[in-house]
């Protein structure tokens, strides 16, 4: 709650873009709370915050836990934010016990996880697993023009500076941001994987006039072929259950009420669990566009930003979750993540595990948000004694 | 040419929104221009600026000609700006001749004719003749909140407040913003009357959801809704030839890629010759409207912001255009106005005629506007003969 006052909304949400002012300060205040429990904190090259929480063995490979603090602009308290203060919590909880874990900890804050106001989003954890360069991710810019880096050198919350070595183990906890959860009354979901998805801009070029003076017949408007494309989108999404595909950002140039509109920018996503089903969806996909650009003389260009395959986790790291939730008696069951996370991206490098708990009606990305205390305290138990677990070397 | 250099865009366009800093820079060169030739310059309540150029008898009934000087966003040199700077040029004729026409001339610049800044658009002329109310032009918004009365505060571009009385008659020239005058080699168009328009803003109240998690059969989408309705008034405007209909701005709220959008505002207008058939196209319209709605789960609202039924012209002064043409040989015929103009506002209370000339490809609101000096003198030619022969009394 109180990292939550950190780009608060008067709605009740959180807006907190990446690399904002108020996310820096959101930095500053965790790395704070960090070091008062001996931590030594560190940034990476793409503002990546790591805190160190030191173990009997400190020369082991670390455990690292995590998750990320920028928000949607119209985003809630808890995705991203509840996985870091769920370390956090986890941290606390040694320290005021003065318990040392087997091995290090690693607390790691992602940057720009979201890729609302920076494409694409799980920026840093790619940049971390070398799955996008790091000059593409730093030379990338927001709507305003103003690049990751420019922003990085106003200050990441952190001023030491470090690469930090590949974890033995990474566990992420989030909330489930959709509805199964609380409607089968389980507290612990421990994820299987995650969807595979792809990412699209598309530019749309058509011919400004007069709303007024142009016969229907000799226009390309591109708000028109744009539409069409939406519809074309919802309609693949339908008819790939149980994937999902949406078009969330259109801009309209010059956006008068009566010039037939010259260009749309526009955003298409496409998410399917069975990758294979996936590439028919983007098949399915592109054939629209061309065929929406034949029928409207628009010219429309297609740039595929992002490419997730399907991500299966780590059996190892599942079975630690499944079985430290049963050991304290919560309700729990296996689940697939239909959204991106950080955890994905690492999955492809080191053996992960994610915990999900239940939100309120699934709804998430949203500013009414919400989770109860008691299913986010079971996310922090069950965070601390999966970390253990995997430290003492259970597998 | 130097008016334009007012708001001028590196593709050699004009972006002079209505009252802003660069609008009333422009209409101070203008009340310059004017007062060096005698003339008296006014502003009423909404910030119309009338030069008035006195007659042989100064008590008689004005004739008043003029137009605009704001453009759309990515407008071009000649819409609106052509009206003013050719009764400019009709004032300097007679000046530098020492010609004293029989009545006094009004030359006036309507205040925000385009609507692209504050709707509706012939602000200022509906205002002049009591078709909107002063308080609702003064208290109306722009996009950032900035309301036409808190402009206003800043200057109008002449310190001179009064009311002025309405006139014998009006006459506007213009480029024509469509083809036919090029096509058919005209020189000038006698223009018959507009046709008729309503203006609709539409809100769409979906609901906001994670675009990865959230399953396409519980989605309330805002933007497939609005797309949905792009592409039934764009087939709406093709059932009812010579009929347009058109969407040109829309907004979305988050546009956040992976946020399945919540809100979008829109806008719509329709247009044709006949008030019976656009009739028509509005039932069609709002029936497609509610179809979305039910189907889509998301709550439209439509408020209709403006309706003009269609203008036919005074007899009298498309006679006298018709006249003033062939007696200088330049071709003409008579035409239809596909835009709007503050002419149309001026038809339901005074005699009023346009004089149309030709532009290249019929483009318009457009920064590649163009029109031929030949053209343009012959339009300012037709204009000055016209309301001297008002003037007369030749009816």
């Amino acid at each position: 709650m109180q990292l939550a006052e950190f780009g608060a909304t008067p709605a009740g949400g959180v807006n907190r873009p990446a690399l904002s002012e108020v996310d820096r300060r959101a930095r500053r205040q965790f790395v704070q709370w960090c070091e008062a429990l001996g931590c030594v904190v560190r940034a990476d090259a793409i503002g990546n915050l790591f805190a160190r929480f030191a173990g009997e063995d400190d020369h082991a490979p670390a455990v690292m836990m995590g998750s990320h603090l920028d928000s949607q602009p119209t985003g809630g308290k808890f995705d991203g934010a509840y996985g870091v203060m769920a370390g956090l919590e986890v941290l606390r909880t040694l320290h005021a016990n003065g318990v040392r874990p087997p091995c290090p900890l690693e607390l790691v804050v992602w940057t720009n996880e979201e890729g609302s106001r920076f494409a694409p989003s799980m920026m840093g954890s790619l940049v971390y697993t070398s799955q996008l360069p790091l000059e593409t991710a730093l030379s990338t810019q927001d709507i305003d023009g103003i690049s990751v880096a420019a922003e990085l050198r106003n200050g990441a919350g952190c001023d030491a500076q470090a690469s930090v070595e590949r974890p033995a183990a990474y566990f992420e906890a989030h909330i489930e941001q959709g509805p199964v959860l609380e409607a089968e009354r389980k507290t612990i979901g421990a994820v299987t994987g995650a969807q595979g998805q792809c990412w699209f801009q598309l530019k749309l070029h058509g011919r400004a006039a007069h709303a007024g003076t142009t016969p229907m017949a000799m226009r390309a408007d591109a708000l028109v072929a744009a539409s069409a494309i939406v519809i074309a989108l919802d309609r693949i999404g339908r008819e790939h259950p149980p994937g999902c595909a949406t078009s969330g950002r259109l801009v309209v140039n010059p956006n008068s009420p009566n010039v037939v509109p010259e260009s749309v920018f526009m955003t298409a996503e496409l998410r399917h669990p069975d990758d294979a089903a996936r590439g028919r969806m983007e098949a399915s996909f592109r054939q629209a566009v061309n065929e929406v650009s034949n029928e409207r003389g628009v010219r429309i260009e297609v740039d595929k930003v992002l490419e997730q395959p399907a991500a299966p986790f780590s059996p190892v790291c599942i079975r630690i979750v499944h079985e430290s939730a049963a050991a304290r008696g919560y309700p729990n069951r296996a689940i697939i993540s239909g959204a991106a996370h950080d955890a994905v991206a690492m999955s492809r490098i080191v053996p992960t595990g994610m915990i999900f708990v239940p939100c309120a009606g699934g709804v998430s990305h949203n500013e009414k948000e919400s989770a109860t205390p008691e299913d986010l305290a079971a996310g922090c138990q069950v965070l601390c004694d999966s970390v253990l677990s995997h430290g003492r070397g259970v597998n």
